[in-house]
């Protein structure tokens, strides 16, 4: 059973979209892996499922929980920012970033990836988060690339280690959007509000960023209907 | 409530001496960090709990699970290897390598630490696990490190970023023997041996290196009384 690569999935747009992308466009054998993180919007994981089953491709959900907290988009962890859509992604880091989440996140996809000789690993991390998120920047990825090389059994006995694919590195909303209406994304099934409600919060600053994308894109968001 | 350093503790000879080096020889406020993640040496977490315990420091188990498998560390991965000693650290990596598990263990240290602002992570790394397993490895260390500064709210935000603190990374057993008995770690509460059983089991590589750095630094081994 070859496994080309592991898929980091939340089940919002971005990591559909980077899922759409590996299975439909590189043709690569994918494993979808999402986490029960203690999100207050743990109602992606239902959207995740979908977008994996949409895909063909068999999804693992690991259960983790972070009990030192701080963030607030944990569950408990306070109240959501409400931004003023141009000030997203400046100043200081926003309390909804997790401590290390894509640290994590990035070690368990290694993990699976080395047990199974995959040599991809595949991360929907983007210009606007790593505008305010610092674990979604080139940088960063470059650096897990290394550790990759370095902490894994694959880099160790000469073959290829892992690298890190991040499809959507250099692109805004708008080209997801556009990158994903063309790879035939169920966007209808993602779900990016950090609110976790029933519908969409339409506030924060996921809900309008993605707004915003489709908006630009000249889309209609289907999740909305 | 500062804490300056996460440690982590798995039970055994090398995570116990850290510990106890950040506390009394460094007088850090540190917090343990284990991991109860399928090892089929569960029990080594109740031998962290008493380390913990001697040592006047919190201990957090955190819960993971590898489902993906690929060592014969974990409980189900199949038969333990039985080496001779003079061959342990030389040649392919072991079986008993857990795919990425340092990154792991290190992974969410670093959330811990950047959740509280702790400066320090401190993990019991040393010549002779890095012999055979590569997460282990001085470059590696130096490599998440990096991950560190890049990937978290301490090094973003202009506070000191995160350093990763392996005060054994160039001794061997004997050595670490030695430093433990000057530091009074308990080494009865200590567990190494792979296997899980009631007692070590004398043969796994575990326990022969610990049989050896005792027999070495010339001290006699209180957990086999």
């Amino acid at each position: 059973m070859v496994v080309d690569a592991v898929v980091l999935l939340s089940g919002g747009l971005d990591s559909a979209t980077a899922l759409f992308w590996a299975v439909r466009l590189k043709k690569w054998r994918c494993r979808a892996l999402a986490f029960d993180y203690g999100q207050r919007h743990r109602r992606e994981l239902r959207s995740a499922a979908a977008v994996a089953r949409a895909a063909g491709v068999p999804l693992e959900v690991l259960r983790l929980s972070l009990p030192w907290g701080g963030s607030s988009l944990l569950a408990g962890g306070g109240r959501l920012p409400i931004r003023d859509e141009r000030r997203i992604g400046r100043g200081p880091l926003p309390s909804t970033y997790v401590p290390a989440r894509n640290t994590i996140f990035l070690s368990f996809a290694l993990s699976w990836a080395d047990a199974v000789g995959a040599g991809r690993i595949v991360i929907g991390a983007n210009a606007l988060d790593y505008s305010g998120y610092p674990d979604c920047r080139p940088a960063f990825l470059a650096a897990f690339e290394r550790i990759a090389r370095l902490g894994s059994r694959g880099g160790t006995e000469g073959r290829r280690s892992v690298r890190i694919e991040a499809p959507l590195l250099a692109m805004g909303k708008k080209e997801i959007v556009r990158l994903g209406t063309r790879l035939d994304v169920p966007f209808e099934s993602t779900w990016s509000c950090y609110a976790g409600g029933r519908r969409p919060c339409g506030r924060c600053d996921s809900c309008r960023l993605r707004q915003k994308g489709f908006r630009e894109a000249g889309v209609r968001d289907p999740a909305l209907a």
